[in-house]
């Protein structure tokens, strides 16, 4: 409507975000060009400099600015115990409950054949390589505990987890590193998005995990 | 949380966008630092751009990428008539409704002893010079047409000018220039935000204004 290519530009490039419509867009960029001057450059170089320095932690694929993330690198954790969360904001939810002290993996994502989401699109064999590389170090992992989304995507991941571990486990023929896979209770409620549990709740979810 | 200072940055400038609390903020810079890498690039660049190209129109006040927008510019409009809005999304709001040839003058804003918002911080003086300029020029504005919001702020702003133009049109001893001022019809709900009207009764708003 106003012909500001500029404008439209950043209108366009709003509505990529999620619950962002176009009206919404407009509204947020009109108001980014009425805020105090410096606004859209300080926001411009926060987005550059969150693109330049955060990457994914290259043991659990959660975000960081360093070689590792806080919690790869923290001594003080539980080594033989991974906990595996679809997205980075699910490992901020379960560390805000303080019900955790092992190591995380972060899938970004979970399957959807619906969607094309397979198990190349997310770090599953990055997983796997991880737990071996543990075995082959004489620290092998004993648990892993699914920590996944309660919804369709969440399940069929869980199901192909639980199938490509069982594999993992029969390559040893004395079954003496078996790893025990559980999944957190469903305190968590059914359809809903892990990032938005209470403390209690999530606590009483890792609690009383099942074992599969 | 995670302690990574260049996220945490980005989450704080995101939450000072109209609408976005701490826990959205949070989202859509998870969902940025997710997307194909370029994307924070191209938003980056968007508002980088927008800041350098867009600025305000120096007759009108409404956003603009040339030395004067594009109603202004526009030959065909008629040149007597000013309709005054509080912000630059007004004008395209009454645009799209069709029923407005004049110009616009955008005050950026609307009088709130409340917030401290004095006449001085909206676009009035600059107004009055306009309608100076015009009366020197032999081509006097004839009417003002005052498309604010209805709301107190709103309705504060319309007895300020009001009551300025009188004391304008005074300083003219034989009132052969006396500008009738209007305000649109109260088709547009009451307490409610011009942005969001729709075209039809936009157009009766601005066929019934009220002579004051």
């Amino acid at each position: 409507m106003l012909h500001i290519p500029a404008l439209e530009k950043l209108v366009h490039e709003l509505t990529k975000l999620p619950g962002i419509g176009p009206k919404t867009a407009q509204r947020l960029a009109y108001y980014i060009l009425k805020s105090r001057a410096d606004y859209s450059e300080v926001l411009s170089e926060a987005l550059k400099r969150v693109s330049a320095e955060v990457h994914d932690c290259p043991e659990c694929f959660n975000f960081t600015d360093s070689d590792l993330c806080k919690f790869c690198s923290d001594v003080h954790r539980q080594d033989d115990i991974i906990c595996i969360v679809e997205e980075p904001s699910d490992v901020m939810r379960i560390e805000a409950s303080g019900g955790f002290r092992g190591r995380y993996h972060v899938l970004h994502g979970a399957l959807s054949p619906l969607d094309g989401i397979t198990p190349d699109d997310l770090r599953i064999k990055e997983l796997f390589l991880r737990l071996e590389k543990a075995k082959t170090q004489g620290t092998p992992i004993k648990e892993i505990i699914l920590a996944l989304d309660a919804d369709l995507e969440g399940d069929t991941t869980v199901l192909y987890l639980a199938k490509a571990l069982q594999n993992f486990n029969l390559q040893d023929h004395d079954l003496t590193h078996k790893i025990k896979l559980s999944r957190i209770a469903h305190g968590v409620p059914i359809g809903g998005d892990i990032d938005f549990v209470d403390d209690r709740t999530m606590n009483r979810a890792l609690e009383n995990r099942v074992i599969l």
